[in-house]
Parts: structure tokens; sequence; C-alpha cells
């Protein structure tokens, strides 16, 4: 028998094309050596082009998932991605009110990357106000953010009480790619040169990849780091599946 | 770019614990080197002991996640696992009749390793008279079997049309674990030693591995044997990630 590996527990949507979503986090997971625990909080329907319908679990559907789960293993970290509606958003907070000594990374996924809405509007104020303060990182895009905190960026929200916020620049423009950590500072995290296309996926991955790299002990920069050059690799091997986005290789 | 890996469309329950299910299934799609695209049929509230609910899915939305997939996306081979209502059979089994050219791998989960049950009765005749049929292979264990076919086992599977009936002796007793493959002939496949224990997702595994194989273009008996070999090696690595059963190590 082989000693247990660090265990992530994934509450996020199911992405049937395997892009994204829960077949990305768990993808992810196992190719760092973590074992996934996976829970879905919503359904959709969506190809690698674009979402053509999202469809919520009952909140105590997704809080039941989780805690059989929290119940019996041990688990190291929590990766939120998509959550859909502000009753999963406050049931998934009061989840980790319960469990307050587990390192939480929140993906506040909005819409994908089609531009298909994967939230309604009211789960914003749920993320500002419950669920950033009981995460260890948040990792919005420039878009999220600007939805998210319309005032004054990242800075507004670790005011509310977000310990650290990573804007993520997988979705940005410039020649290479440099995300933003803010905590008390700001530090510039280079990835490396940004790659032609646009891959369906590459956030989800981004955060699982930070969440497994904390599941195994890192700290938060070390992991963004690792989790960096782990996207890196998987968009420079990606393939095209479909018509639409290509899919990193993840594995 | 790498060129595009085949691609598996599995349709399964979730197991949040990652034991079984979809995270089993991705799991293994993605160690043979298949792009896995995963579809819901049902939900499920479990640990490594065992399932306390199942919350079957609308089968309208089944379908729909399949059908976004398997109009972007060239599918090679499809996976059936547990699929809970006769009502999502059904509509999987029309689903199935509209793409008639694609292999099809059913395995008829009744019931969770640890004995919770996840499909209504009704969903028997649907297997026998409508999934079966449109199948190129089932692989029932000896307990699935003897639900599907009380009066005369495989044999009476192949006479409603199913093509090849692998009976599987993953949850077997004997030293060695031998399957049968019931074609028109009956062929014994060995996959080497039982190993001592309870592993959770062994036959989703099992099944996956050979749909997968069949994706990337084995014939019928070098996908079993290598889906053997496959699953022999990920129980030999097993590991406890909780109180219940080993879950079989997949990467």
């Amino acid at each position: 028998m082989t000693s247990t590996p660090a265990i992530l527990l994934i509450i996020a949507g199911l992405d049937p094309s395997g892009g994204a979503g829960l077949a990305a986090d768990i993808e992810t997971a196992v190719a760092l050596g973590v074992h996934p625990a996976p829970v879905a909080s919503l359904i959709t329907v969506q190809d690698t082009v674009n979402v053509s319908a999202s469809e919520p679990l009952a909140p105590e559907l997704v809080v039941d998932q989780a805690e059989a789960v929290l119940a019996d293993l041990p688990i190291a970290a929590i990766k939120l991605g998509a959550l859909g509606t502000a009753a999963i958003g406050s049931a998934v907070a009061d989840l980790l009110a319960r469990h307050p000594d587990i390192a939480v990374v929140t993906d506040p996924v909005l819409a994908a990357a089609g531009g298909g809405r994967l939230a309604e509007s009211e789960l914003i104020a749920v993320y500002r106000e419950r669920l950033f303060p009981l995460s260890r990182l948040a990792t919005p895009n420039r878009e999220e953010l600007a939805l998210l905190a319309p005032e004054d960026g990242a800075a507004e929200l670790l005011a509310l009480g977000l310990p650290a916020c990573l804007v993520t620049d997988g979705e940005g423009r410039g020649d290479r790619i440099v995300h933003e950590l803010h905590t008390d500072e700001v530090h510039l995290v280079a990835n490396g040169p940004r790659l032609e296309g646009s891959f369906h996926g590459s956030g989800c991955t981004l955060a699982s990849a930070i969440a497994a790299r904390i599941a195994l002990g890192d700290d938060l920069e070390e992991a963004i780091h690792r989790a960096g050059a782990f996207v890196q690799k998987a968009v420079a091997q990606a393939y095209q599946p479909g018509q639409g986005q290509k899919v990193p290789k993840r594995w």
C-alpha cells in the first residue's frame, strides 16, 4: 500500500467538455500528487466554445457532499470554483466557518471564458462579505475583479478581510503573463511568455494548482510560483479537442 | 500544441470522496492518454465507507450535457457508469441510438461497494431491453449479474442482444482474479493475484480503462487485458485516504 497523499477538497462546477471545472481540478490535483475530493456545485451544459446552460444544485446537497468528505478524510486544503448562486455561496460560507483551520483558495468564477454567465449577481456580495474573509487567497482575473471590487480593486477586498488577492493575468494582453499578488504589499509574479490562443480552464487549473501546492505544505508565494510554472507547461502542451478553445494538457 | 488525444465520453455518478465514479473515470482516462469528457448522471453523498444519499439529475440535463459534447468533440468511445433511474437510463438509450457508430462500454452499477443502493429496480429492465443491445460490452460483477439475469446469467444477456459480457471478479474470492468474457464462447481473463482488502472504485476503474483502450483502437480482448493490468497496478499501489476502503492509485 502507498502512503496516503495530501487531500484537496474541491467545490466547483462540472464542465462536460472536460476543459474546465471539476475535470480540470481533478487532473491538476493528481498531476501534483494530491488526492482530489470533488464536490459539484452546479452542472453546466457547455462545449469548448461556450456555456449554454448552468444548473445549480440544491445548497444542502452541495454541503452534504462536502461534509461527508470532511467527516471521513483529512482535508489539507479547499479550492472553491464556480458556486453559481448566492444561496450556494452562503451555504459554503457556513461550511467553511465550521472548519476554520483549513486553508481555502477561492476562485471567484463569474463567467466562462467564452462569456457565458456562471453566477447570479447576488453572489458578488456573498464573496465580498462572507467567502473572502474565510479564504487564505482569492484568484480573480481583471474582469472578475472589476465586478467584485469596482471602487478600489484588490485593496478594497483586502480591506474587507481577504488576506491575499492574486489578480491573475492568464486572460491579459502583454507579451508576458504577470500575475499581481496583493497582501500588505504588491508582488508581481511573472510566469513566462504569453502563448497565442485562448485556453479553456486555465484559470481553474491555476487556482487548483495553488490549492494543491498549499495542501502539500508550500507557503503562499511558493505555491503561486510552482502553480504558475505548472500552468505554463500545461498551456504549452495544450490540444484542441473541439471547435473552440484549446485545453491545457495537465497530464 | 500537442496533437489531440482520443476522447472518451463518460456518463456516471459523482463520488465526492474521489474514490469511484467520475473522478475514477477521469483519472483512469488521462493515465491512459485519453481526454475525458465527464457527464454527471447523479450526485452522491458518500465517503470511503458507504453511500448515504444519491440524487439523480433530470434526464434532460444528463442528455443535454452529453449532446453538447457530442456536437463539438469527436468522441471515440462512451463509458456508462451509474445511471440511477429508469428515466435516465431510457434517455441515455435514446442518446446512444442517435449515435450508433460509437462503441459503448456499460458498467451496470446497481450498488456501491459498501452496499448502498445506486439504482432503482426499474433500471434493470432498461439495461436488459435497451442499453445492453446498444452496447459493445457490459461489465457486471457477479452480484449485479444475478440481479440483471437471474435465469441464465451472461448467456441470458447475450440472447437479449448484448454482444459481449465481462463478468468481473474484482469482488470475488479466489486467490487469483479471473474475469469471464462471454461472447459466442467463454474466455477466462486472468489478472493476477488477488490483493487483500476492499478497493473503492476498482469496478469503475476497470470499465473506464477498457473504454479508454477501445477509444485508442484496441480490439475487445486487447482492451480487457490491458485494462486488467492497469487496475492490478493501481490496486497494488492503493492508499487509504479515510476510515473505509482503500482507493486504487490511478496516477
